[in-house]
């Protein structure tokens, strides 16, 4: 018998993961093993080697992996769910920018950051890649708190250089690519569970020039990306009269090697770009060739009236997904209402714009949710042997029933009903308990 | 000074109402004055008349009119969120119809009832027109219990004749009339909030016979309707061979007296009719000359994969109209996510059906669910005076801020948010508090 030591248990409950992009794996009174913040497996009969480690007894209860948010914006937080009658170009001129220049004041940003962080500890979220501001004391102060909560994360300070207010847009490439350097100089070895991760905001916002030296230090850090593509019609538009030599909106980035794939030597990075409603055939083989993951945020892009990505596409071209909730575009961090939005959304584009799109499953929106997102953070959002054992355990007897259900309609009546919002009993993130 | 007697008292809080189709009336630190259950309007400092009633004081809480759910299924709460990956056509045969079928044993409607009814005192609904199913011992066990919880409801026993199985379908018209009545007999006198509605399942499941049965019901017992129109494109296919003489599907209830208006003496019928997705002109012209309410329950449209209805149409129209959950063909009975539902299933209306057809605002879906459906009950959804006091008192303070917002805001972010499912104080109906 193996040695098992550390923050090691088992938990019993009612167990669900995605077996497969469509199959849901369900275990009725199943046990889930963690050693060390790994999962060994679930099992029918616990097996003699795990019988002496600590049982957590969450009967009658769901136990489903942790939730995978690929695109937040943590200071968008504070105002979610107002102003939801803008589109996006109004909406980030009016409401977002205004917002995000107050993150220079380190009061605002502690009073703020407190609140969303408290917020991911307590949601269904386990793992998340989250857009701060410019500000890099701010973001580290938001890293801090992330840190503290134990969730894990890539956090970005933004890069932004042009097309902004004066309050919130850097003085100049150079000066961007300094402040960046300098956050990562000061986080560097900080954290445990939390990770920089680089963020130029959209193409509209990043000078040429900045995008150069991002790329630069993406290589010299070696560091993930994240931004935004093809979100709405009009800012495509502008991308295309900004980056005239660009191929597609995506070509911008990956002309300086932060769309999947960092050039020189040929290397894999690991990027999100988030929305893709708008993405072109070019677009979506370079996305697939170069491995650049979809953060699908279907809230966001009916709130500000993009439209609906193509996701069937995407799932059938085999491309690297996950969902996000983008508050405050989108006006939750649930993001079980971001699989039920999928799901939706992916029903209104079958009706209402490609009848051979074939609408998602509830199956695969939990997927892309889970594990889907959670190839980005490594072995995550599964509970197979080896997996991160990141799990949230629901209470679902709170949606009361004159009758039983299969394990899969409880857990897809969890998500409809938004049971992560008064719902979640307890909450690990690799093998710790955080809620 | 006139007299005040009974149950009276004096609401304080942060006040918020629709006082027309687009424009929210904010008071922060007002007084809303409950006479008898009628509301004497929201002041700024308490009138001399009512400064002896109790006070109750909500200060820096959320005080709005109670919800009016336009369509909502009983029976199917039991099975909310579950099996939403089928089309309305099967979920109709694959799920509904066998779960109705269950309510002809009463031990099974005593205990799905109960649950239904609890969560209806619970939410933030004050009234609501509600489905039942064909059984007339468990529509007036629903009745008792609606009765008991104290909200405001019409409640009608289903009809069916054909079209659906052996278990749900009655056994011929002149049997389906026969029950209608002596329900309606072992009910007359029986409630003070709850009243029986006559409830024609749909043109497929009623023979013309059947029809011309529940008009004459209709004119002895002097009964609103609620019904089923233009919700699927299969639907309403199905419909035009069903009845080949109807112009339209909705001429199809009218040629009943069976939509808005009783033929023979020129009377009106306060009619419902859900779903409206496929309208035709014509049917849009006969619902306003006829008065009919349209339900809106962009959810179910969602869920079922049957469309968005042009809302902005009916509104420039001048139609009569409210706000539906349509549980379980909407997943939710949360009218908070109706309101939301309906200003996010407009802007992709816009974005992909029709861009003359403006979004919905905030004000304009928040109006439909309160005075728009309230309508229909009477003077129910206001705080103007004369008004049923009918309110709901919400503590945003659970969405935490790091900064003060507007009441307006404030109001948006709590529908968005679902603060129905977890933030609700007290709720008042015709100024009783039942929650």
């Amino acid at each position: 018998m193996k040695e098992i030591s550390g923050n090691s248990f088992v938990l019993y409950g009612d167990i669900c993961y995605s077996e497969t992009k469509d199959k849901l794996f369900t275990k009725e009174g199943g046990y889930l093993v963690s050693v060390d913040g790994v999962s060994m497996g679930v099992f029918d009969e616990l097996p003699e080697e795990y019988r002496s480690l600590p049982l957590i007894d969450y009967g009658g209860k769901l136990i489903i992996p942790g939730m995978v948010d690929m695109h937040i914006h943590a200071p968008q937080f504070a105002y979610r769910g107002t102003d939801m009658d803008l589109e996006l170009m109004d909406w980030l001129s009016e409401k977002t920018f205004p917002e995000e220049a107050k993150y220079r004041d380190t009061d605002y940003a502690d009073r703020a950051y407190s609140i969303f962080a408290d917020a991911m500890r307590r949601g269904a979220t386990t793992h998340a890649a989250i857009f701060a501001t410019k500000h890099k004391e701010a973001t580290e102060l938001l890293m801090d708190k992330l840190e503290a909560v134990g969730i894990v994360s890539y956090v970005g300070k933004v890069n932004m250089d042009r097309e902004a207010p004066p309050e919130l847009c850097e003085a100049s490439a150079e000066a961007s690519a300094r402040e960046t350097v300098e956050w990562l100089e000061a986080i560097k070895g900080k954290y445990k569970l939390t990770k920089p991760i680089l963020t130029p905001r959209f193409i509209p916002c990043c000078s040429k020039k900045l995008l150069d030296r991002l790329g630069e230090i993406q290589i010299e850090y070696d560091l993930p990306v994240q931004s935004h593509l093809s979100e709405n019609q009009g800012e495509v538009e502008f991308v295309r009269r900004l980056a005239p030599k660009s191929a597609f909106y995506g070509d911008a980035y990956d002309y300086h090697g932060l769309f999947g794939t960092e050039h020189t030597r040929g290397k894999a990075v690991n990027t999100i770009m988030a929305h893709c409603v708008y993405s072109t055939e070019e677009e979506m083989q370079r996305m697939k060739e170069n491995g650049v993951f979809v953060a699908h945020c279907p809230a966001s892009n009916i709130n500000l009236s993009s439209g609906i990505a193509p996701i069937r596409k995407y799932l059938d071209l085999g491309l690297r997904m996950g969902l996000g909730s983008d508050v405050a575009g989108g006006h939750t961090d649930s993001m079980f209402e971001a699989i039920c939005d999928a799901v939706q959304v992916s029903k209104l584009y079958w009706r209402l714009v490609d009848q051979s799109a074939k609408p998602l499953s509830f199956a695969e929106a939990f997927y892309l949710a889970t594990r889907g997102g959670g190839e980005f953070f490594g072995r995550v959002g599964g509970f197979d042997a080896g997996y991160e054992l990141s799990a949230v355990v629901l209470d679902d007897g709170l949606i009361e029933r004159p009758m039983a259900l299969s394990i899969k309609d409880r857990v897809e009546s969890a998500a409809y009903c938004a049971l992560d919002l008064y719902g979640i009993s307890a909450k690990y993130v690799r093998g710790v308990r955080i809620a």
